[in-house]
């Protein structure tokens, strides 16, 4: 059986009542060296997945407390209340003695139609994948090892990639794993959270995420992912980051945002 | 000395290590006959910066689990770290043995200008409040006791009040307490699941917010606010409400979105 890198690195293991053991590997480095922040909040998705025993992340808040390491982690799990149609947990992901990312978040099923539906937001009119260009240039930095899990393809490759950052705070692109994994609901949380920072294009050296919020909003087709990302407001330091995902067939998957330092 | 209605109605008394007593008075009835949850988060929002020692909210995500009910409530607070420029803690209000609302919050100082500024966001072109209508359009209704603690004025009484919706989901208007008290960052939090939900021009007949992170940006001049409103997505009976606020001065005070369901 084939095994991806995602399940493999964001697998946990039940020790004892709500506590799951798992393990940060160095396949998901950031810019700066860092470990991605959506990818620990994986570990704790998956966790609270576990728990909850209902199969969709509907609304998911982590709030970043200090970097993750490489090496164990414990992810401490609590059921704050089973729901008719949501429930809620909260998860705690600990390294050594330190709370690193603390997460509140409420599960369901998405695939119950049930109520209104009206969709206004429309998604990115980008050329299909085989038409746009890899976001990286081809270039590849060190510890930078998160762009070896996700390919990106946008129009051209950013501003900033090519050391001329361009203004403009949106970026466009498609998005799958390079080792076929299709995105599901539960990587949804961590991807929305994978993609450099469009504040990157304003001559920022970096952003380092103080909170996140994602509403899963539908089950994705396979397939490449279509995500609009974009920062509005940079206020003293800090700014807001929307990203936006459709699935293949046109369908919002995701809509996120987080509030971020610059560096 | 006068005293206003959000100050003595979101009072808390610390009584033990952490945890604070107050009382949910009937003064912020929403539709349905429900006590507003953005009230019931004004009593977590003044404990946790006693928790804290910080004067600003920056971020407050909060998980709603149950109605609220008249009567005493507790808020049980824990500080989850203290940063140097954000400070996190936790907050749960209880009546009764069941909790009704899981906070999470970060404190800072939004004196301390200090950082990178670039606002892309424009404020709502709205006539100046004397040349705008109460959007109550003079009715008020059993139970809805909220609209006597805050005035909202737009261009014109929203469809859904005069018993025609417009299907429009977005709506500007005014906000201050009709009381005097000027709006604080305190306050903010509050105010962002204040006002009338948006999906009541698409002919839903009410909202009830499953999860709200609002970013308080700026402290407010006094006066009144700014406000946009919006909605692009109902799914299966669940949307987004998207509320910005700005100050009389034009500067972005808040950014909040919710996650509701319909009914």
């Amino acid at each position: 059986m084939t095994t991806f890198e995602y399940d493999d690195d964001t697998a946990v293991a039940r020790q004892q009542d709500g506590t799951y053991r798992g393990e940060v590997t160095d396949r998901w480095g950031a810019i700066g060296g860092t470990v991605n922040g959506g990818y620990l909040l994986g570990l704790c998705t998956r966790a609270l997945q576990h728990t909850l025993d209902r199969p969709d992340p509907l609304v998911v808040s982590a709030y970043f407390l200090r970097p993750g390491r490489l090496g164990p982690a414990a992810v401490r799990t609590d059921v704050v209340r089973t729901g008719r149609r949501v429930s809620t947990a909260q998860a705690r992901l600990v390294q050594g003695d330190k709370e690193v990312l603390r997460v509140l978040a409420g599960f369901g099923d998405l695939s119950t139609h049930q109520g209104r539906t009206r969709v206004d937001s429309k998604p990115p009119e980008l050329p299909v994948p085989d038409d746009c260009v890899d976001v990286t240039g081809g270039r590849s930095l060190p510890g930078l090892s998160i762009v070896d899990r996700l390919e990106c393809r946008a129009r051209s490759v950013p501003g900033w990639v090519q050391g001329s950052p361009s203004g403009d705070m949106t970026a466009e692109f498609w998005m799958q794993f390079r080792d076929g994994r299709e995105i599901d609901v539960l990587a949804v949380p961590s991807l929305v959270d994978c993609a450099a920072p469009v504040v990157l294009e304003d001559g920022a050296m970096g952003s380092s995420t103080i909170e996140l919020t994602v509403h899963v909003r539908a089950r994705p087709r396979p397939g490449w992912l279509a995500c609009r990302v974009s920062t509005s407001n940079v206020m003293d330091g800090l700014h807001e980051e929307d990203f936006d995902m459709w699935d293949s067939d046109g369908t919002l998957v995701a809509q996120s945002r987080q509030l971020a330092m610059v560096f």
